[in-house]
């Protein structure tokens, strides 16, 4: 009667999953647009930086060896000669005990090769006075310190934050290739579901599953196409999936993929001739998650359960649709942490619970059903616990998924 | 000759900040567009969820003292009665050993108080039996055990992520109020700057900070105007700011407010009238970050140098921003972590060091000077070194503050 699915372990489910990925092209966008897209081209230095050797400090660039034997009782005289603020650069040539007056960041004149700052002499007019001996050198940010020409500095594949793009705008990369985003759809399905601006009817609940996921894609900065409600028939369900499949890369649907009389995804799969990569997975919640490959196109069955459906987005949807970007960190970072209550059942699977993480500790968010959604808004992190483990107790340490994370980690730590 | 500042410590520099933020007005908008906003309602449950006694999974909905003294020997007969999916209601008034087929999702019919699983059954034509008493409301998922009715479940000032997205979709907030952007103007000032597009000429470098910051900007969601660069001229730069000042929320300005002959914010800052806050912190870097307020405007004045700037907006524009949201966590995530590599360099001030944190241990990101810029691209979090500290060691356990998560801290925990 019922039909039987073997699960297997989240792992491998991810890894099938990111086996399946295709390259997606790649575009080139304006700078000011490339926050949260993946890079696609290597960022490589075309001058040094700093460009120039420059003073770090407001100052008087000298030449070191004639400040040789300046002490208390042997103050050493210099004649300023120049002034100059950063952007200009000095006509001077320096010799012997002259000095320019220097800004910081500006470029050190001929022949001087360091810098007093302003708090180490005494000035007087058109001359200034110090009492230490500068090294060749000292105080001076030397060309190429903080990055040699050539080099690779950051590699492709990486997520564009605002540090990448300080250091796009430093090497003129005024546009920049990043990876296209993925065409990605959802279909929310369910007898069940009403949309969000209709009132509520016996027997019907609200769809939250496809907002959701729509803002799980906005957090990635991908957009979508929504497709709507389908209601639990097979031939309109097949039509609209089969034109979804082919309109975009990847399908998320929600809902219809357990063995209820009225799942239909798994029929829909097989008359779509897609290769279903697993339809169920040894995971609390979202052992009924499902996902399937035609055409090179993904088809993501998720659990109708909102945090089943949130979950397998989170372990599943998100590490392939970065990885058809090129990402190289394609994995929720994982961390450890104290857990601050008890938790009691026993987990006969992995067990995923929405949490709150404070960088400590870390307690599960409430209400802990596959069906439940308050825990999924006040949550910030999933806690994972082994299957085949009973209960743990406040004080243990535990593994966590950290979620809402810009970029994630290049391995997959569990 | 050189002004000499007082320098006051970070914590007191950042609520100094904090204490200035005054109230943004609200918006609605519609929920597909809330992700990243700050909530400006709470959330109130409008109904309770589930709505309705609903069967957790596919099975069959019964009147469970009927099923009383069940066993592997005196199996107990259900004649099915009715037949019902998730989003339909069952008409039929359960009596005696009837039972409805039911599906996961699907409200109990009246007088059913538990569900048998496919799987607990054998099943005939037209009837199933079962070899085990069921509880009353084994099986079922009451109205209301994730969310009461009337309760409030997310507070105004939480950040709507996708969790929030889906609990706002659950009650029908086809639209949300959240607060609307602040009004920030980027001015970034010195005459060494060339803009990305450029060709690099002697002196000069290209404007980092400008890009960056407009990227820390996206990053919370936040449009920018750009008031493009500024050169080192007093009176230009004063029209300058004073036009964007009226025009903005909170003008950040880079580079100028050191105490260097052509460092003009100072006397800008002056000739506005504008309150000083303070205008050096006991950090590195960053140490001349100052930050004043006029006719109730934000005056930014972030440090030229790379590193210095983006700690700077880190640590105080982003909280500020986010308090005249009205949200509640303000703050950059904070953790502890493993030093990977000795730090050996004292700490005057309160240190701050772009750092690569992969959820366990923490290290440098590279070249460690104020006015690097491959360090801020490498790093996704902040070494935090206490003042007054000399070097510390591989193994020593260090204060994290972590980048590029969605939502904060409530709390400042250093």
């Amino acid at each position: 009667m019922v039909e039987h699915r073997k699960p297997i372990p989240v792992s491998e489910a991810v890894q099938k999953v990111i086996d399946q990925a295709h390259l997606l092209e790649t575009e080139t966008v304006p700078l000011e647009q490339s926050y949260n897209r993946i890079l696609a081209e290597p960022i490589v230095a075309g001058h040094p930086v700093p460009p120039f050797d420059r003073s770090p400090y407001d100052g008087f660039a000298i030449i070191s060896k004639h400040s040789s034997g300046a002490s208390g009782d042997n103050r050493i005289r210099f004649d300023i000669v120049d002034h100059i603020g950063a952007g200009a650069v000095s006509e001077k040539t320096l010799s012997g005990n002259q000095a320019v007056r220097i800004m910081t960041g500006a470029p050190l004149p001929e022949n001087a090769d360091a810098v007093v700052m302003f708090e180490q002499t005494v000035e007087s007019d058109g001359f200034f006075t110090i009492r230490k001996p500068f090294k060749p050198l000292e105080n001076v940010s030397l060309q190429g310190e903080d990055v040699e020409q050539g080099e690779t500095v950051i590699e492709s594949g990486n997520l564009i934050h605002p540090g990448i793009v300080a250091l796009l705008a430093t090497f003129g990369y005024a546009t920049v290739r990043v990876a296209k985003h993925p065409v990605v759809g959802i279909l929310s399905t369910g007898t069940e579901l009403l949309d969000v601006s209709e009132p509520l009817v016996p027997g019907k609940i609200r769809n939250s599953n496809g907002p959701m996921i729509a803002a799980q894609l906005a957090r990635m900065g991908i957009p979508c196409k929504t497709y709507g409600l389908s209601v639990d028939n097979l031939d309109e369900s097949f039509d609209i999936v089969k034109r979804a499949a082919e309109e975009t890369d990847c399908l998320i649907t929600t809902g219809g993929v357990s063995v209820g009389d009225f799942d239909f995804l798994p029929a829909i799969y097989e008359r779509l001739g897609a290769n279903v990569l697993f339809n169920k997975v040894a995971m609390r919640p979202g052992s009924v998650t499902t996902v399937a490959v035609a055409d090179g196109k993904y088809l993501f069955g998720l659990s109708g359960n909102p945090s089943a459906c949130f979950t397998g987005f989170e372990l599943f949807v998100r590490p392939a649709l970065l990885k058809m970007m090129g990402a190289e960190k394609l994995y929720l970072p994982h961390t450890k942490a104290i857990l601050f209550e008890d938790f009691d059942k026993a987990n006969p699977f992995t067990r995923f619970i929405r949490a709150v993480y404070d960088g400590h500790n870390v307690k599960p968010a409430g209400f802990n059903k596959s069906n439940a959604v308050a825990s999924i808004a006040k949550g910030n992190s999933l806690i994972v616990l082994p299957g085949g483990t009973r209960g743990f107790k406040k004080g243990d340490t535990v593994d966590v998924l950290l979620l809402g994370v810009e970029e994630g980690s290049a391995a997959w730590k569990l």
